[in-house]
């Protein structure tokens, strides 16, 4: 494993936070009235490092077919993978129209989908076409996931070239809720029972059956002190490892990452299991209604700021909190304070 | 009273709803996966009779003080209710700063503040310098309550004129949740300890006090089969009038009406119980950190779509949900169907 994924991560900038709380408590509205748009502004300013302030953000969905795909874990046949990367290329797709509505630029890495491999418009870093089926072996050799981890730091670094101060990691990737639902498992050691959804829509039989291939792959594969790079490989999928090399890449970097739903959360939690400070620098967009993220957002620490039952992917529940922050950041900086607006203070405080 | 706040009520476009309802289903992703962005386009189709689009909401914030507040109900002063409108004129307030990023057109309205009437920027629709205090008389007379309705149909009008699709209604008024709490017990049936909280931030045994006085407001003022009009002038405010007369006007034009936290919440409570239809119209953003209003929203039937825990008023909640309205819209108008795309549907449906 090349030593990249174990470099420094940036420290937030303590001063910048400590002024931005300071600079809350003077602005024209009784203290805490904006709840979590202030908490947003002061986290914000921590990354930063100065009076907080976000154009638009940089969006890259990574997509890969998966070989557990052939277990008929999904509601949707494999070809869909390929098909929606067409989609997201040629504007057609949820993430694309916010990505446009956003004005944010838009990558598309195919990191292996069965099948057809070039889409135009969308970046072919195809590694292998899908994972392996991991109930016979692991998803990936070591040097796939290495070259996965790899094309997510590519993208962070493209991101960075265009000057983004705020990333949002997508998925795509039929099957993927259940390498997903396998690294929570391990990661955060709550039931497979309580992690396992329908995915794409899978009805109650066929979540039965998703919940007994996830148990026989971790008992094919999970063992104890296993380092998180190796489940990665035996467990994860290609997209999901461009992810955690994303974020990682970003929290070196100094870059927010606002991390989308269940795929998203998982890939978190593998990059804090490998480098506990990249936390530092994650904000969680929204609760997915696939029922375990709310389980993963706990074993985070993670309070997201929307629920709105959303379950698609793509970045597609990260996008939609764009505006928010942003005006959090606006609400911040463009508010007068008590003094500048003469507004008296509270009662108490006269 | 004048007759047109017993005016028609417009009716929903059922075919336009049934259209949306089918579209939904044809897009590019799994059958709700959009969760509640879903049902706000399918919503937003049924009151705008087409594919839903919103530009710019008109954001409208009444101000006026209350009597009341002579017996310590706020942690604030009563001089801040004008100099926050002032505030909102300059461009300080957190409403002004959020109008401003929306580039939502943004009216702001005295009804009666003490002291100062005049403020450069302002409409100047004062009715009294305040209204009475409740717990001595009520707190408007039948002829104030009427006109202060009518300054909220005035400006609703103004709006439509300005081509509105999505009003926005704000508060301010040093006092007034203990007003809308009143209202809110009387329509709701819930308890006052219940549904009573800090408002701009008093302590435990501010809390305390402001119970007193709200019970004491409740025996002097309510009686069996009290009509919502009569109520509202007994113990309502001219702001809170004004947003229930502006809501009412809405739901007769056919124009959607964002409901912000728990002034407007109350004042949706009165709008409802003098036309029930015009719940139709109504889209509940947020649920406020002042602890009665998920009763208030129970009572209404109504999920708000964030949780932020925010609690300013001024339209603050409501104009921060914005951008989750346009993007539902542009969601359902702009995203490819499986068809356009080539998608393969869901396996059990092929």
């Amino acid at each position: 494993m090349s030593s990249w994924i174990f470099g420094p991560i940036k420290a937030l900038h303590l001063s910048a936070k400590e002024a931005a709380v300071e600079r809350q408590q003077q602005l024209t509205k009784p203290l805490g009235a904006l709840g979590r748009l202030e908490e947003l502004a002061i986290d914000l300013a921590a990354m930063q490092g100065k009076v907080p302030a976000l154009s638009a953000p940089f969006i890259c969905i990574f997509a890969a077919d998966h070989g557990i795909a052939a277990t008929g874990v999904s509601a949707f046949p494999q070809e869909v993978t390929g098909q929606m990367v067409a989609n997201f290329a040629s504007g057609g797709a949820a993430i694309s129209v916010l990505a446009k509505t956003l004005q944010a630029p838009f990558e598309i890495v195919n990191l292996g989908t069965v099948g057809k491999t070039n889409f135009p418009g969308v970046k072919n870093s195809v590694i292998a076409a899908g994972t392996a089926n991991m109930l016979e072996t692991a998803a990936m050799t070591s040097e796939q996931c290495e070259q996965a981890l790899k094309a997510g730091q590519t993208s962070l670094l493209h991101a960075k070239s265009h000057g983004c101060e705020l990333f949002i990691g997508g998925d795509m990737g039929i099957g993927n809720t259940t390498s997903a639902t396998v690294l929570a498992a391990a990661l955060c050691g709550e039931s497979v029972t309580e992690l396992t959804g329908p995915g794409t829509g899978l009805d109650d039989s066929g979540i039965a059956r998703k919940i007994e291939i996830i148990e026989k792959v971790m008992q094919r594969h999970l063992e104890p002190n296993l380092d998180p790079l190796t489940l990665l490989a035996r467990v994860g999928g290609f997209e999901i490892a461009a992810l955690v090399g994303s974020y990682i890449s970003a929290a070196q970097q100094g870059i927010t990452i606002l991390v989308d739903g269940f795929i998203c959360t998982a890939a978190a939690m593998v990059a804090v299991a490998i480098a506990p400070e990249s936390r530092n620098w994650m904000i969680f967009s929204h609760g997915s209604a696939e029922p375990g993220h709310q389980l993963m957002l706990k074993h985070l620490q993670a309070k997201p700021l929307l629920d709105l039952q959303m379950r698609l992917g793509e970045g597609s529940g990260a996008a939609i909190c764009v505006p928010l922050l942003q005006m959090a950041c606006k609400l911040h900086a463009q508010m007068a304070t008590f003094a500048e607006a003469a507004v008296a203070g509270k009662l108490d405080e006269n």
